[in-house]
């Protein structure tokens, strides 16, 4: 009998249904990848992008090789840096001028790397990177939320297979946020000011069943109503709203489980598309009881017309199978293909 | 400057940005085609499903062929037909058995044909067949929400290539349905009694820039905040809570429109992978006030890792240009591939 779980936070249901992977086509990982020759994100093609507004280089100059890290604007920006924003509306007809911030955050000069293979000091020098661009965007009090996200392969949107990320600041709150804080603050008036991210540490420790891996500072864990098959959420022990306070010694483990959990995914699922983005709280320090945290999803099946027109979910992967399958007990099994 | 629209019904906003068409491989349509030589839907192998559950034909028995329009159980059920439905939860972990039904409507005996390109009275017969089995499965009292639904292409995740539609009866009202529900409830309240769907007509008929089409019983539009490039709606104009209340004549205006937008997209956008759903009241008239609709999303790009961590949408074409495309009036620009 299939089942249907709603996720702890919002009102999203989920049908965790293996039948379905039985069907013909489920699981697709699909090789890809596209020419170094005219990748813009390769050392020696500096020019190639608009000026950069960060590099992590020991020699030679801005704009030029020798960096390990470096993060220039989006050349296809979603939103644009310039102008006041403005707000417009009648009953139906609301709108805001694009203003925003559309970065690339490159994360090694080598095309062909792999952000699961690359060394612990240059995962952590990526996070780095992500905080201090988002500790420059924030100042910035046009933007109301900035979104720290990766696209890795076709199937994730990805249009360069040059590993990086992308930081988009943005002149809303969007939808996902601003669900999250209200069903945080409910929580906390419901349960005497506890907050639910710290519930959700403390329940899923005691069940068990859905942890693939932690360390000192986090927990990597498959969540009980996951929307995607393997998706994963890397959860901080401690409770802190917002991603960009999070100090040094706390980064590097971060760095680490995040190297961790991405490697299992690359080894076990076969070097699957996949996107993450961290949830943190929105800027202007008006969220302090959120709990921030990365959401990793894979893109193994499709959603199509049901997903689309239900925001409700069919997952053929039990969390708690995705998680032990991560977990190296057991083994993938043979899925159709 | 981009733009950023927030949609009639939900808090969904969406960034429309021109230039991430720019991007490499922005849209795709691909082509695809499964082997009908073992295709479970084709005429002959009606061996190879459940037994039917409604079919069209004049001559011949059930199982048989002869019919042209087939309705059977879906033989890798996202939910199953047996059983009660029960409820648990505690404070984080809530569930609910997946008791359902999930049903295929075959749209045609031939595996190569195409919604669009089928006569007026086959898809006037689709659309019966939606309706004549919504009527079944609503009988059942365990069934809160039954959703109407096509995958259409690879890419919006058709696993058969065989034109085929889908029904799923579910035991609860997902998200998108009581968030429209909602939105319609406080526009209800705070204008009078009026329908948020018979204002948006009537605003979009005064604009007339993202009317597509029209018929005596119709519009099909695209919507100001549309998600996804080329996304369109068919809304009645008759305010009717309920897609099977429909009346017969209406029925047809109803299949005659949804052609001539299918139509119009295979051509204009060269076939390409679509979803579509019938938004509808659920089940045991709770929802008086609510205003049934179809919505058609492309999917010429890929959602990514944005999308996902904010369900705020990025989408490169402005629906005034995509209904001008689709009327007919503009030709498509050239996009690169």
């Amino acid at each position: 009998m299939p089942e249907l779980r709603k996720d702890y936070v919002s009102n999203t249901w989920v049908v965790f249904s293996a039948s379905r992977a039985q069907r013909p086509g489920a699981f697709r990982t699909g090789k890809w990848g596209t020419d170094p020759s005219d990748c813009p994100f390769c050392a020696g093609h500096e020019d190639m992008t608009p000026p950069e507004v960060l590099a992590y280089r020991k020699d030679g100059s801005a704009n030029g090789p020798g960096w390990w890290i470096r993060c220039v604007p989006n050349k296809y920006p979603a939103l644009e840096p310039d102008g006041r924003v403005h707000r417009y509306g009648t009953e139906l007809f609301h709108r805001v001028t694009g203003v925003g911030a559309h970065e690339i955050v490159v994360e090694t000069p080598d095309h062909l790397d792999h952000l699961s293979k690359l060394s612990e000091f240059q995962v952590g020098a990526i996070v780095d990177a992500y905080r201090a661009r988002y500790v420059e965007l924030v100042r910035d009090k046009r933007f109301k939320y900035i979104l720290i996200f990766k696209n890795h392969g076709e199937r994730a949107g990805a249009s360069n297979s040059h590993p990086h990320s992308q930081i988009i600041a943005m002149p809303i709150v969007p939808r996902r946020i601003t669900e999250e804080i209200r069903a945080l603050n409910r929580f906390h008036q419901s349960s005497n000011g506890a907050c639910l991210f710290c519930r959700i540490l403390e329940a899923e420790g005691t069940e068990d069943k859905r942890i693939v891996s932690r360390n000192e500072s986090f927990v990597c864990l498959s969540p009980y109503a996951a929307r995607f098959p393997f998706e994963t959420w890397i959860v901080p022990t401690a409770h802190r709203a917002a991603f960009e306070d999070v100090p040094d010694e706390e980064r590097t483990q971060f760095a680490r489980i995040l190297r961790d959990i991405l490697g299992r995914m690359d080894g076990i699922l076969d070097n699957p598309a996949f996107n993450y983005y961290i949830h943190t709280s929105p800027t202007g320090g008006r969220a302090t009881r959120y709990h921030w945290h990365l959401e990793i999803t894979p893109r193994l099946a499709e959603t199509a017309g049901f997903e689309r027109g239900t925001d409700f979910y069919i997952n053929p992967v039990m969390p708690e199978d995705a998680a032990a399958i991560l977990r190296g007990q057991v083994k993938l099994p043979d899925l159709p293909t």
